[in-house]
This record gives structure tokens, sequence and C-alpha cells, in this order.
């Protein structure tokens, strides 16, 4: 593969899809995000989408090629190319979304899971490499986690492991977009804040300056920010966020013995409002031989899109190997 | 190797150790119970199983030989061969368990985790064989599991991976020998189905067989007989043991996406009084795409013991490749 090759990484998420052009060492050109607008059709999103790229890589025509394009989404299926039924995406019960993007732009396509590809992305340029053994949690508009076992993607019998987002927090509780009650997702995604906002609001009582705020409105950032500026039930709000998802992360500490977790999307840019109360709850529900043991990370890549690079390390692979990750 | 060869496996249980002679095959010669007694000091304990090794093995001594020893114990380190801490053997906090067999015994030895070696019984002998992902749980005086990822026993960076007795049922629930609250092996043991029972009798009242029972001698096997001779609170005492536990594999299932769980050990001998139960509420925890996918099995090897067998099968692959499984 030439140097001057590039391969097209899409990051789909529930609210927001990001791309970008991914060079051979992770240097992303143009990254670019739309709106999702999971509730339109996929057709329309197709046609956005499309126009933005072709846009967006017309500076490189000249002397630049496009080989591939790799996909993250939720609840893709790698083996397939299909994504089945996401909650938080309304284009079906299932898509051929590798085949759409095959036909729409020409190229060869790889498709995974999104939390898998950001646990790629961490693995290929990231903090993780190296490591053998090791989770990534995405938090965003869903919960998603990718899992690296010896060093390769698990992706189980169905190719559906890792989706740590449905793993019951307590189940009475909330309902969650996939029809269950009680889902980490429901508590530990953006929405999930939010909810626990209003629902300790209605607990505490107190005073809060995102009192104004209609429910509708609410967003993460907006609870992040009032945290920040010392906003008491904010700031419980992300306590008790925290505490949910360290318990979680140490139900799955002790199944696979990871080296690190990291945690990336949306809330974990709430840095330690996040990360403070998740790693005491989780080393609290570590039995004692895995105390001091797991690390509990932010992404080595900062500011770049880990899941924009992880599809784009997934399409090179594919490539390379005619193999998944 | 010879086929005349034999390999000693031993499993080394919270209250009992079985150990018998297994042939390449998987039959296995001269299997023999002995009580852990783990509140005795380990060389009170090395002492009974040598004397009752050599006996069990003399019947062969004039045509057989004994290649190897392999070892499944609670908190089995397979890297260094030692026992870490496990909170149902009161041997120390760190013993060299292999170095002290090697000395013994003298012939190599292989050890892990006791459900590990349970795993590896059910992968190599038993209803498992050909499966690439799925997980043994051990339902004994612990709760362990062996989970097998690609066809290999997942250990992850430490060693520890697949304590899903150390998952959290409840933050606020029972205290488990580990220290700390809550964790699935106070609910889904032989004793936390024990304390299922009296908690129920506390809450709901009513009559039962067993509560001219002390709280001390009480047994899951005198529950299992009160439950399938119509005892309404043995009963109810599985369906909630048995809700637990499917919610806690539900968690592991989404996690790993395995083709099938299998039930092990003392608590699964009860068939559908545990099964049932915990088949309805893992189904009811799994989210949409997972739903019907998941299968909850009995161990394929029957009254054969998967600890001993699987034991033998680790010391058997380590003389062949001298790697582990």
């Amino acid at each position: 593969m030439k140097n001057a090759d590039l391969v097209l990484g899409i990051d789909i998420g529930g609210t927001t899809t990001t791309f970008g052009f991914v060079e051979a060492d992770g240097n992303c050109l143009a990254e670019t995000e739309i709106p999702t607008m999971a509730r339109e059709p996929l057709s329309r999103f197709m046609d956005r989408l499309a126009q933005q790229v072709r846009q967006a890589f017309f500076p490189f025509a000249a002397n630049r090629s496009l080989i591939g394009i790799g996909i993250g989404a939720p609840n893709a299926d790698h083996r397939t190319g299909m994504l089945n039924n996401p909650p938080n995406l309304k284009w079906g019960t299932s898509v051929d979304l590798a085949g759409l993007f095959q036909r729409v732009f020409a190229l060869p396509v790889a498709l995974d899971n999104d939390a898998n590809a950001a646990a790629l992305g961490e693995m290929e340029y990231g903090a993780a490499r190296g490591m053998e053994h090791f989770i990534v949690i995405t938090l965003g508009t869903g919960v998603g986690s990718g899992i690296v076992v010896n060093g390769k993607i698990l992706h189980g019998t169905d190719g559906f492991a890792g989706e740590i987002g449905h793993t019951v927090v307590d189940p009475e509780g909330r309902i969650c977009g996939c029809g269950n009650r009680g889902c980490l997702e429901a508590y530990a995604s953006a929405g999930g804040l939010c909810r626990t906002f209003f629902s300790l609001s209605a607990k505490q009582g107190g005073e809060s300056i995102l009192h104004s705020v209609p429910f509708s409105a609410l967003s993460a950032k907006m609870v992040c920010e009032a945290a920040l500026q010392g906003d008491c039930i904010a700031g419980s709000a992300f306590e008790e966020t925290g505490r949910i998802l360290g318990m979680k992360l140490a139900d799955a500490a002790v199944l696979l013995s990871p080296e690190a977790i990291f945690l990336q999307g949306g809330l974990s840019a709430a840095g330690e409002l996040i990360f403070e109360p998740a790693r005491r709850s989780l080393e609290r529900h570590l039995p004692g031989m895995f105390r001091g043991r797991v690390k509990l990370l932010p992404s080595g890549l900062g500011e770049r899109n880990a899941g924009v690079l992880g599809a784009g390390a997934l399409i090179r692979r594919r490539l390379e190997t005619g193999k998944p990750p």
C-alpha cells in the first residue's frame, strides 16, 4: 500500500456522525462532523453523508487515492455488514449498511460495532498499543464496549460481544431503549446522566442553576458545566453516574482481567467529574486480588476521534490481511 | 505418549477434593473423594491426599505409569503455580501449591483455577467439544467460571479472569467471603441457597419441613430434597437463586456472546429446580438480539467429574505442547 493511500473512516453515532481520511500512520485529514438525524430515513442520511465526503475529499483528489471505507456503527455485525436493529438509529430492523456504502462509493467496505472500532483505534494509535487485554468503553448517546482479548477484538459467537450498555444495574430500574429495565446505558449514557440529574432533583430538593431548563432541553454538557461551576445536584449526578459505571466496570474486570479500561466518548470529556467516582467505585467492588491492578484511563488519542481512526484501521487491516482484526 | 500412560487429575474444592487417574481418552480410573477440611493446615491435607493417591494407584502399578499431575483449585495462578488467598481455603495468603506437589510426588505438575479446569474438561471430553466460545459456571461451595474465547481458556492479564462469583448482584447486599458486599457467590453458591432459604423464611412466614433444621446444619442438598417434595419455601429459594444467577449470566453473555453456558457442580445437580428459573431470568435480561441464542445447558460429562477430567487435560496439554491451554 502506498503511503499516499487514504482510507475513509466513519464513526456513526446516535446523535453525530464523524468521518475523516486516515493516513497509514493514523494522521486524520479533513475530519468532519454531521448530525446523524437518526429519525430520518437512511437514504437521506446517505445523501447528506456522501455529499460531504465528496466535498471533503476534493482537495486531495490530485495526488492521493482513496482505497477503502471503514465504518463503526451501533449493533453492526462485522461478518455480514448488517446493522441489526440499533435502538438509537431508526433505520429499520436489519440494514445492509456495508452493501449500501459499496454501491454508493464503489469501494471496499469493512464495518464493525462502533465500540470495537474505537478499541481498534486505541490499540493501533492510542494508549493501548502493546496491550493484550483491555476494554474501551464508549460513553455517548449509548454505552458500548470494545473488548480486546489476547490482542484481538472479541466478537463472540454471534459477533455481538461487548454490549456492556445492556448489562443490568437494577432489574427493577429505568426503562432502556432496548426495551429491558435497568440497563447500564439508561444510567451512564449522556441521556442517563440527565435522567439522574432530574431524579436527584426530585429526590433531594434544593436548588440548581439547571432548574430553569426543560427536561427535553437538558444535555450532558450542561450538567457538566453546571457541576464545574459548583452546582450541587449536577455534581451529585456525576457522582452517582460514576458509582454505577464503576460497579459495572468491576463486573467486567473480574470476568476479563484487563490491564486497563479506557473511557472514550462525550461523557468522558467531563474528566475527573466522571473518572474520580468511577475509579473509586471500581476499586470498591473489585475483590482483593484485583484491587489496584485495573487502570481506568482516558483515551490516549486525546482530541483525536478514536472511532474514526479505528474505522480506518478496520479497513486497512481488512485490505492487508483479508481478515477482520 | 503411550496409551497406557495415566495422569493424576485433582479437583480441590472448598468442601471436597476429588482425584482420579485419567486416560488419554478421558476415562477416569479409581475416582476418589476426600474431605478438604480447609481449616486444617495444608500439610495435613497433603499427607491425607498423598496417602490416598498412593493407595489408589497401587492396582495399576504393574502395567501403567503415572506421567504428571494436573490440579484445579480456587484462586490458582496458572503462570506461577501459586494459590492466592482463596476465601474458602485457609492455607495462607499465598501458597506454592504446584511446587509442593512436585516435591511430594516428584512428577511434572500443571495447575489452574478450578473453574478453568472444569471448562477444559467440558471442552476436551464433554458437551463443549468444537465450541469456540462458551462459559462453564461451577456452582459449589463457591461460584466460579471458566471462560473460553476463540477456543482458548481466557486468563486475562493477571491470570484471574472468570471470577463471576465476585460480580455484584446488589451493592448493599449480603456480605461475601471475599469481604465485599452483594457478590453472586453469596447468593448462587450452596451456602447462598441456604441463606436465601432462611431469608425467605424470615420474610414470608409460612411453614417448611426444614424449619426444624438449625442454620448451621442446613445444606443445599436438604433444600433440594425439600423442594422436590413440594416444600414451598425451599422451592422459592431455588426460584430466587435461579433469578439472580440468570441475571448475572445475562451480563456475562452480552459481554462475551458465548454459544452456550454450562452449569456444573453441586447445585447444578438440582436440575430443572435451578435451570428453569435461571433460563427464564437469563432470557428476560438479554437484549433482543441475544434472545433465544444463548443455550443454558447441563454438563455433557454427566456423573463424570469435569474438574478431575479437566485437571487431567491440563497436564496432558502441558506435557504435549509445553504451553497452557
